[in-house]
Formats: structure tokens, C-alpha cells, sequence
């Protein structure tokens, strides 16, 4: 039975990086099998929507029994596309650029960073991470004679948005960005927005809540249009 | 009308960075209000949700009425505890340590990065952002002499644990982490657990759907436990 995974609610999708994870720990331990109470007690999740999202894609858990976490690990990683090779490609060599070159993700979800671009002509020609930093100039010409799948975009907000005009224009399908902005791209060109400062701004708000709740806040509010 | 507020769902808290993300880009245009449609096509979320996560805040926007983008703006900003001064310190000076030193979005979410901190003798005494990189032995005599309220994770997976245990046992109550591996915490204490990769991996499951459907993947899931 093939299910049509052609469209994976998005909030199921958020919640399988959790999985992986803390599949891929599992697997390292001695353990063959997990319980969907334990993968709740790990992930956060209620074992009933874990339940949930893993008989989505054709795994049916019942209650007292557990899963395989060999066998789960697997299907998680199959479902993800980490076992298919895709080409990389990073622009914007500045600081988190230049971390992400040195990211050792790539490899085990199936990416290879095969080219790094910049414009500071201090950055072109240095070598991180086994790659030579390429002119951004470059780019369409590198792109016309490389099969590329996707590309990370790590520059400041003001180019964001013309730098992906640049890599859809170039055939780009696929784009993980660090933008601080949103970028327009047409339908079929896939983006991830990653907001690098997401787990500042939650760490934030639950540092918050107690100030809230102790009514250091009390009036109400209301930002409806008058 | 003080609203208890001490335990916003994970669910809306984690939309909260995204509606922060585009109202502070519409405050930056010559709008004055946003309608819940305008903010359902920018977000990607529906225009009911919207207005349900907004009426949690107690603003309940009507359907055919906009909102203040200012006013909700500096609402959001309320909740997520932004206009409240937070000292933040740095562990792990590596590649995305260094580049989270750089991170430009403290300021604007209340945060002060005031020290980092690294066990490698090279990178000790290196002056990164203008602080200088001191010796991870030094950090319970700082913590002690030094008010701060949340530290950033960025150490090797084998260290997360016991940096973690020491950063616990000198007083923080909220950890920032980027430890590709869970970190166990008393329940006092507040860890926001930061995927880098969550990015690379949704995108590695949206560009292998088409895969999916096409039946290359055909045979049943069953990880269940036998």
C-alpha cells in the first residue's frame, strides 16, 4: 500500500527532526525497543498523537506494545529523503555562513556542500572547510555547469530576496534560509525560512511568564483596528 | 482583566517568533493595520487560527477589521518579555558559537551577550563581538560574581550534559541550546533545545515527497513491535 505522502500536513513534518533525533539516540543505546510513553516522555509529545503520526506513514502501534526502533529509524529517514544524495550550495560566507560550511549534518541526511559564494572580495579565495570560497559573481556559471538541488542562504536581509531571485533564475528548486526576512519565490521552488533566533524568542517568553502571571501586565490588550 | 498567562501552549508560543517576524516587517512599511487575512497569506497559518492565537492575547480582531500593526507589534513584544534587560553568556566558541557571538538579535529581544566561554587554549583570550574568550574553569567563580540569566549552548555533543550539569549547579535558569543531543535539566530550569538542522531536514522531506507519491518507495511500514 502506497500512501500518498504527497502532502505531509506541515505540522506532522515539524515533529519528525524530533523523532529523528531522539531515534538516533536510541539506536546508539542497547535498546531494541521504545513504547510510545517512553517516546512521549523523551520528545514532549502526548503517545497518542505519536501514535498518531507514526501510523501516518503505515506504522500502527498499539498501546501496550512497542516499536522497533531499528526498523522506525529507518522508515523516519526513508521518509526524510536522507537516503538519497543531494548537491549543496551556501551563499553568504559571513559568521553563521561560515558555521553552517563547517555543519556536520550534511552527510547522514544525505547533502554534500559542494560550493560556498560570497562578495567580499577579503572572503573570495579563502578556504573553509575544504572548499575555496567562490565570487558570487560565479554563481550562474557555476550553476549552469553543476547539477545543484538546493541552497542555503545565510546574507543580510537587504540582499536576501535578490539573491534568491538569483538561484531560482538559475534553476534553484530548493532553498534553506537564514534571511531574517521572508523571501518570494514562485510555487515551485521549495523554502525553508530557518529563524535562527526562534529558541531566543520562545526562551524569552516562558522567562516571562511568571512575570506576566504576578500581573505586572494588567491592562488589557486590545490592537484592534478602531 | 489579567489573563493567566503562566502556561501558553507550546503550540502558540512556538508562532509567536513568526508573527514577531512579519509584524516587525509591516512596521517597517507604511501600513497601519494588518487584517488576519493579510497575516494568514504572509504566515502561511489560516486567518481563524490567527485571530484565535490573537484573541489568547486578548485582542479580538473581527473578520472584516484589521488590527494595529503597532500596537500588536509592541504587544507581541510584552509577551515575549522583550522589553525586559536579560544577561546572556556563551559556552562554546567553535564555528556557530562564534557565530552566534555575532548574532545581531539580542539587543532587539532584551538580551546582553556579556561573556563566552571555551575550553580550547587556542581560543582562549581571542577577542570575538569585543568580548574576550575566557577559560570555561572560570565559569562558576563569574557566575558568582556576576548576575545572569540565561547561557547559550554551543559545545560538542559529549560535553552538552555536563557543561549543562555546571551551568544548573552555578545558578541558570534557562539554557539555549545547540546540542545536537537532549540535555536533562531540573524542572526549574528552562531549555529551549534548538535543532540547527530542523531547517535542512524539513526541506529533505518536502523535496522527497514527489518521490514518495511516485511509488519508488512501496512497501508497507510496519516497525511495530513483533
Amino acid at each position: 500500500m502506497t500512501k500518498d505522502l504527497y502532502s505531509i500536513p506541515d505540522i506532522i513534518m515539524s515533529r519528525l527532526p524530533v523523532y529523528y533525533q531522539h531515534l538516533k539516540k536510541l539506536k546508539e543505546s542497547n535498546k531494541t525497543y521504545v513504547s510510545s510513553e517512553e517516546l512521549a516522555k523523551l520528545t514532549g509529545f502526548s503517545s497518542s498523537l505519536i501514535r498518531k503520526d507514526l501510523s501516518y506513514f503505515g506504522t500502527f502501534g498499539r498501546k501496550s506494545y512497542g516499536y522497533d526502533i531499528f526498523c522506525l529509524f529507518q522508515q523516519i529517514r526513508i521518509i526524510m529523503g536522507f537516503n538519497y544524495n543531494k548537491k549543496i550550495i551556501l551563499i553568504g560566507a559571513g559568521h553563521l555562513g561560515q558555521a553552517l560550511a563547517y555543519n556536520k549534518g550534511y552527510i547522514e541526511r544525505g547533502y554534500k556542500l559542494t560550493a560556498v559564494f560570497d562578495k567580499n572580495p577579503k572572503l573570495i579565495g579563502l578556504v573553509i572547510n575544504d572548499l575555496e570560497i567562490k565570487s558570487i559573481s560565479d554563481l550562474e556559471n557555476y550553476l549552469s555547469e553543476n547539477k545543484v538541488d538546493a541552497a542555503i542562504l545565510t546574507v543580510p536581509e537587504a540582499a536576501a530576496q535578490k539573491t534568491a531571485d538569483r538561484l531560482v533564475a538559475a534553476g534553484i528548486k530548493a532553498i534553506w534560509s537564514f534571511a531574517e526576512v521572508p523571501i518570494k519565490v514562485p510555487a515551485d521552488v521549495l523554502v525553508e525560512e530557518q529563524l535562527i533566533n526562534e529558541g531566543l524568542c520562545k526562551l524569552s517568553v516562558k522567562m516571562n511568564q511568571p512575570r506576566i502571571n504576578k500581573s505586572e501586565v494588567e491592562e488589557d490588550f486590545d490592537c484592534e483596528q478602531k
